[in-house]
């Protein structure tokens, strides 16, 4: 049986179509620019890519449709009619504090998702409207929620509190969420696998490093810290997000005469490696750096030494760790990122070989050394593999 | 010869008169309320102290001059006359990037301090009247500014640039500074006396915790890293500041309805320990949580692990540390506050002697056992003390 899995962005939907069996994807693609007026659809299945521009693609019900004709078609389709999907599993960002796993979708479901617009007024809505595409379009077929913070439930209450007065937790639900949850609990369980041991057992701390980065440290399959919170603006450097800053900086600038909505949009869109650089792609970054861009180095020291910094407080919070565990597009690939917080982190034990490191791209690898205080593990993620899996565990559960 | 210091606050004016030959304090006390209409004197000299309410104190050289009479009184009085001290030293909070060092205030000194009212202003403002008041009442004695962010200045750009457009330091000078820096230099350098080592050698992590609390990672003499930021508002949990958050807290709350000018206030006054327990006071949280109070124990749980967590990232970023040490009045004097830290650490490798923990109440003292992979050392503070031996030094340097 088939499980498709979508991840429906505010202007984008994504799909990979998964046979079950052998964990296999037999098509997968997107549609982009949604409600646009040049919708354009991208899709792969058996070795054929097919890029088109289909007709009125004015929402996600329309995008799943074109989607859907192209699974159906007598040349590029996969299946021969929709009921071979068994069920339909949903990338949805925000679940609150309802919500610690997959869960079949009801109107329950929804009425949680829906709680949690305006704590993830860009993605939850849309996630939405993929949930209701899918109900249109495939009656009967259950669909499941799997949600990028349920993981991170599992902290205790000292990590996920913020020190600002208990009443903001209790009436305004302020507290941390922490995101990318599917890819640190995917990479976490590969690793163990990897390691031969149980993941029940090891304390890993695990740096999803993407166009949006996160690390989390996991203490026997419990999250015990993560470090985007609220929102996914707090934590590491990122691409155009500032990651931490001394909040007072927000009344300083509005102080300064500007606006509170443009300083969300500087923090969230202008900062991070764009901020400092004017790049916001690391390999781009790096480019720039080589050829003795001062700004590219200097963001390229400030992104890697924060990471380095978390390692260290994981590694406290811990109490040790097992596994350090790096995956996201810069993670698996960008190797001078990596050696570099190698070499920070040297002076505290950490030892990797650096060979293994350049050697290693894109690809699963052990590559620390023997001494080290801790394994290093690059280990690519496949946040939609972990949705198909979630979701017919929760089917199977129900 | 003689060295008074002056810390000159919004409404309160500090002094310690000190003979510097044997570094001891000779007379000590403050104005309290100054400006008010019950203004308040403290004056402690040779075993006596003197409370009373001096008549007219509505400015900061009013104060000075209620001091100034007590110094000379037949009764109360150290000294014959004010030309025995030779120097004014004055703590001043905010020195910008332009000093990095004490000096002797002339008129563009002035300036600077002036240049930073809008990084420090409640403190700068006062600062400079406990400046003016010290000129109006010695004239001709030299007054020397010793800076609170000096110290830092050391930082490398890497750790005191914000991952925000880069304009935003050119334009507004927003990055980090640092605060507590004459604290943090005082017992760095007593520790590497204590040890018998020199303090260019040392890896170190200092822990100012009192009211506000603040961090700094030492390598050999230079400030590799600080909590505190832009503002004293960054970093540790604090008696009544929320340190760290999610910055995006402060867009939420807007969206809520909050005015960004009580969300200063909220993140700055009723934050911290208050916020969380209702209690801004370590010692009485402590006496809460240990009758059962789970807010007060939450409050506890979060304050400690909160300073685990960046003794951890200074480990990595110094890569390694020769010595941990606390000071302030919590750092000092809270033995299960510290005991809390060092049971978080414990599992890094950080080993102390809960005996000789107990056994060190506001002294100096020693306390890791011989296995630790660093010293842990609790090194009462003396502020005054290294202002008043930067101003000679200053005075000498001229």
């Amino acid at each position: 049986m088939k499980t498709l899995v979508i991840n429906a962005g505010s202007s984008s939907l994504k799909f990979t179509l998964f046979s079950m069996k052998k964990e296999e994807v037999i098509a997968s693609g997107q549609v982009e620019r949604v409600g646009s007026e040049e919708p354009n659809l991208i899709y792969k299945a058996k070795g054929k890519k097919i890029e088109k521009m289909p007709a009125g693609v004015r929402n996600h019900t329309a995008a799943l449709n074109s989607i859907c004709k192209e699974l159906l078609d007598d040349k590029t389709g996969v299946i021969k009619d929709l009921s071979e999907i068994e069920v339909v599993g949903h990338r949805v960002v925000h679940g609150g504090e309802k919500v610690s796993a997959p869960v079949v979708i009801d109107d329950n479901i929804k009425e949680v998702i829906k709680e949690c617009f305006s704590l993830a007024p860009l993605h939850n809505p849309a996630n939405m409207e993929g949930i209701e595409a899918a109900e249109n379009l495939f009656p009967g077929t259950p669909n499941v929620a799997v949600f990028d913070t349920a993981f991170h439930q599992s902290m205790p209450k000292e990590a996920f509190m913020y020190a600002i007065p208990y009443e903001l937790y209790e009436k305004l639900n302020i507290r941390r969420y922490g995101f990318h949850g599917t890819s640190h609990k995917f990479v976490a369980n590969a690793t163990a696998k990897l390691l031969g041991q149980k993941y029940s057992d090891l304390k890993l701390i695990t740096c999803h490093l993407g166009n949006g980065c996160s690390m989390a440290a996991i203490d026997k399959g419990v999250v015990a810290d993560t470090t985007m919170g609220l929102t996914p603006l707090e934590g590491l450097m990122m691409g155009t997000r500032s990651g931490d800053i001394d909040p007072a900086i927000i009344f300083h600038l509005c102080n300064n005469g500007y606006d509170i909505n443009d300083v969300d949009k500087i923090l969230n869109k202008q900062s991070g490696l764009l901020g400092i650089s004017g790049c916001s792609d690391m390999r781009d970054l790096i480019k720039m750096k080589d050829s003795g861009n001062e700004k590219a180095e200097l963001a390229f020291k400030m992104f890697t030494r924060r990471i380095a910094k978390y390692i260290g407080s994981y590694i406290a919070v811990l109490g040790g760790c097992d596994a350090i565990i790096f995956t996201g597009g810069i993670g698996e690939m960008s190797l001078p990122t990596r050696a570099e917080i190698f070499r920070l982190l040297d002076g505290m034990g950490v030892k990797v070989d650096s060979k293994k490191n350049d050697d290693t791209f894109a690809e699963v690898g052990l590559i620390s050394k023997e001494e080290s205080i801790c394994k290093v593990v690059i280990m690519p993620t496949n946040e939609e593999l972990q949705i198909a899996q979630e979701a017919m565990e929760a089917l199977n559960k129900k």
